[in-house]
């Protein structure tokens, strides 16, 4: 009898759906809309046919295979009431039942389980990635905000609303840059992709920098992306944004382990791949925060877990996790 | 059989002893010097004499008493090893093995153990104080710095080494004051009872404000109180003084908040006794930095310790903590 897990990743537009083995491998998967009608029964009902439709032909691959559960990973996901909770790229209107609602599709499921995205992360590092067999440790992911996922004796710290592990709302600058949230300063504002083009237009700014290679963008065209190919090339304006955005990581995780004082601190995200050009300047802006007692101590480390297929992986730990308790 | 606790709070100078009931009363108490001299093994000798001196006076107030076990507060006390690791207030050089030394001496004790002062303090407001039955909540040690205890799902959060709950050094200013640990802008450098003679003196330099009554008080005399004493008269650098101090703790509390999205903050210490000219703009400090999830959801409450012996008796909660196990 082989054992797997579905994970189910809720996005703005598009839901991925996969059946992953212990291993953390896809074995098959599939994507359906994630509406714009806001009718949350006939997204349920979409959502639940296309599991269905996934388990059946997992089993033609393999008769002999044991569903053991859904783990979703969703904007505002509350792990303790299983609902989305006024999810601002979602059609749903106010809090969702989702849990609930799904398992009246699957009352035979032993785990089914939501949280938000950067949380089933950081159980995807612990269940599959670099973070197997800590008790203590942080994932951070970076993309178009920065989420985050904090492990604790060997458990995600939900606190006590379910909505803990919000570091990207941590403040770096106090009455610093507008943040989505519309708080000033926070560390999402500087070190998320959009974060990173902001640090750019602000320094060719400073520099009246025409001879940049980021000097023939508009604001709109600018991304992270040709941030890092400018950097490659030397460009002096796109290296000083790595090492910006690496000094206010820093700063912001130093708070983190002032707190925690964890194992180790797990990179995820687009602005990674960039590697030493990030990793350098976060890890030297960490230390000059620290105590003397962490310092030189906690590694920062790239996620394991597959860019392409992180968030569906990273979903589908939550039913390994459940059923270990 | 009354069931009764031990506490011992070592300080830099004094170690205070006391027997403490299970509502949190010390019934006796006694102190002996935390000593000069650095010799570990005359200091415990000494210790456990002051220690049964006291189980010994307890026994004659009521021959039908347990004593159910010994815990201890110290500086850079750490719970998993049950050392104190390199205190720069004691005399003691390198690691010392408290917990095993002093556990030859009462071999029976059915609990021993060891933690810093500012957990020591969390475990006290959780066993006796106002956080019980809380699950997920945070203590603010205020005074010469700034202390803090973590406790995450009812257990106090002491990381992969047994160091964390560092509040007191994050960043709130970076590039800004000088903190004791020698980093820059660390909430300690602002928010402690030092701290807030720094900003007094900012802000009279600031004001050019001979007229204030802090004006006539050299940087050696200068304290917090006497910032208290002109607030109440309603001296504006005074006033000022709480204003930002408040300010830039409830910035730094915003963080802790999306860290781990606790039930409550209790703040514990000198500077706390000023009441509504501390707590109001703290509050309003840590609102403006907050998540929309998390606004007007976290009290800031003032401990429920009693000033003089809460550090005995904060101790004390250890051993019901462990036997809690």
């Amino acid at each position: 009898m082989k054992k797997v897990a579905i994970g189910v990743d809720i996005g703005g537009t598009n839901t991925a759906i996969g059946v992953v083995d212990p291993e953390g491998n896809v074995m098959v998967n599939n994507n359906i809309p994630t509406p714009s009608h806001g009718d949350i029964n006939q997204y349920i009902s979409d959502l639940s046919e296309a599991i269905n439709g996934l388990i059946n032909s997992v089993k033609l691959l393999n008769d002999d295979i044991q569903v053991l559960g859904i783990g979703i990973g969703a904007p505002n996901g509350n792990y303790y009431n299983g609902t989305i909770e006024y999810a601002p790229n979602l059609s749903f209107n106010g809090v969702v039942h989702l849990v609930k609602l799904l398992r009246s599709h699957f009352p035979d499921m032993q785990a089914l389980t939501l949280t938000n995205d950067a949380n089933a992360a950081a159980i995807g590092e612990m269940i599959y990635g670099g973070a197997k067999g800590m008790q203590n440790f942080v994932m951070m992911t970076l993309g178009t905000g920065v989420g985050s996922g904090v492990v604790v004796n060997g458990e995600l710290v939900y606190g006590s609303d379910g909505f803990a592990g919000e570091i990207g709302h941590t403040t770096l600058v106090a009455g610093g840059r507008p943040c989505g949230c519309s708080a000033l300063g926070h560390l999402e504002a500087y070190c998320s992709a959009p974060g990173m083009k902001r640090t750019a237009f602000e320094l060719l700014a400073h520099y009246n920098a025409n001879d940049s290679l980021l000097a023939d963008k508009s604001y709109k065209e600018l991304d992270s992306k040709m941030i890092y190919d400018a950097a490659v090339q030397g460009d002096k304006v796109a290296l000083e944004v790595f090492e910006k955005t690496g000094a206010w990581l820093g700063q912001g995780l130093a708070d983190t382990v002032h707190h925690l004082s964890p194992e180790a601190i797990f990179l995820f995200g687009g602005p990674t791949a960039a590697g030493d050009l990030i990793f350098k300047p976060t890890k030297e802006g960490m230390e000059k925060h620290l105590l003397p007692i962490f310092k030189n101590k906690i590694p920062i480390l790239p996620s394991k877990l597959k860019a392409g297929d992180a968030a569906i992986v990273g979903a589908s730990a939550l039913v390994w996790k459940e059923l270990d308790k």
